[in-house]
């Protein structure tokens, strides 16, 4: 019960998170209101869903509780009259919001596959997807490769340390409550310094490849 | 009983339209025959089938009526007799094909999600989704930005209004067979409308924007 | 049962083969670590999901053995070992290795769904879907077009051939485990010969056409 109520609201949060990181993102891509309501559906429930419907997990969320769809529509109601204010924003305040989506998504995907039976390896794995596909879709959507792939910087990473953290909290048996909490916190402060300290993967092999090698191409 | 008869008739023209309009398409970017059953198949089915996944509604159409997918592969086949023709038409008769199939297909999808007791916005979300996203599957696929995101001429917003209509008509207790015949011919003759009088949606923020700015690019 | 057993070692070797091909071409686009287990999970994993969505079938294969997430954990992590061998790698040891999978996944594809009672002509479907849909989600992830509408050289047709022969040899009694064998072997084979022997499928309309039309643009 009162699990369900902290998932509930992390859920929430998560969602309210992602629809105005996406809608912010299709403000500065200067879309028309089906672009922004477009981008911020998919970004705020893609991931949700993709792990739901792998799951087999019905109802979605957005038929459950219809206030959501509402909530993106109001948001992308709203966007005209902020839309010159979120243009000049600088990239921080999108990202730091981003980041709080990233951390709760991948503890709430992971509760919702531990509690669906499916094994700690699977439950982490859906959590990474609920935290990184809405992001993906978008990226799809909008026409671009993922920054997933692109950006070298840790994103489902952090998603993946939150996941594991609430799978090894759960069954050092913390208190779903707690473990949501901590896992969620263990994302966002993970991507949130990753940011801030400019962290980067490191790519298979160096730079130093052959010349004309473009990234993002196979073999073909 | 006489709304699945209706229903049924309607679905179908749809995938037909749809399907016309998809294998068109290909032809005119050159395709092989794989190629243009790919996009037929997508551009056709794309829409209901992610419909029916989120639904958790089986059998798919074309599971349940098999000749569909052979009235596909029949088009493929006769496309080479056609093909030069095809590539002269002017754009208006494909894309009236499509209004025809995007009105049906708003119809019918949110026909099917009432059916399965979906809240109404839903039920209007789904209508969209079922009548937008085989088009947009169509140009992922094709690897080019999805026109609903793109052309800022109302598409979505035409489904919109035939979903709206159908729920409406349908509260309103009109014999359902008449209410799907409303909505499906309200969001084609609305899509033609703006096709004929190049109605535009306007964008959020003016195109005065900063200079460097480029549509379909987020922040990164 | 023994059936249920070599439909086992085939999805298996095909998820090897894919899984291994997909990593290698991460290795050449010079990916991350995260780039290279996305893109080895849905090459892998992403065609026979996709048919189990379709086919409302669970537990996924991944979900049932786990190991499979393991197997492709660990080629990530010995990617850097051989990255350089990789890349010097000729095109055709990744190209044949496609083929197995290709051969082997639409052979398990169609069984899987003739199993689920569908009909011939969708269980054929479902073998195409399975076998080339993983490159496809590759390709559309990795933001490019897909090679399957791109390349022109018969990939989804040689799927057709290995599915189509599964399903007359189940329809003629053979013995089960025969027909998927010789079915996978007939995918493989074909598809060997279409690359040893460059094989071109025709365009529907000839490359003498308009001046500055670009393949894969619509009308627009």
């Amino acid at each position: 019960m009162s699990q369900g109520w902290v998932l509930l609201a992390i859920e929430s949060a998560a969602i309210l998170a992602f629809a105005v990181s996406g809608i912010a993102e299709g403000i500065r891509s200067r879309m028309d209101a089906v672009g922004l309501a477009t981008v911020g559906f998919v970004t705020a429930f893609g991931g949700g869903t993709l792990r739901d419907v792998l799951l087999d997990r019905r109802p979605f969320v957005w038929v459950e509780r219809v206030e959501y769809l509402w909530l993106v529509v109001a948001l992308v109601l709203a966007a005209p009259l902020v839309a010159r204010r979120v243009q000049r924003l600088p990239a921080w305040p999108l990202q730091w919001l981003d980041a709080l989506g990233l951390g709760l998504f991948a503890a709430s995907g992971t509760a919702l596959a531990l509690r669906a039976d499916m094994p700690a390896t699977v439950a982490v794995m859906m959590g990474v997807v609920t935290a990184a596909f809405g992001g993906v879709m978008r990226d799809l959507l909008c026409h671009r490769l993922p920054q997933l792939l692109s950006d070298h910087r840790p994103y489902a990473l952090c998603a993946l340390a939150g996941s594991c953290v609430l799978v090894g909290l759960r069954q050092a048996d913390v208190p779903p409550e707690l473990a949501l909490l901590v896992a969620a916190g263990t994302g966002t402060l993970l991507r949130m310094l990753a940011l801030a300290r400019g962290w980067e993967l490191p790519r298979i092999v160096g730079r130093a490849a052959r010349a004309g090698d473009r990234p993002g191409r196979g073999p073909s």
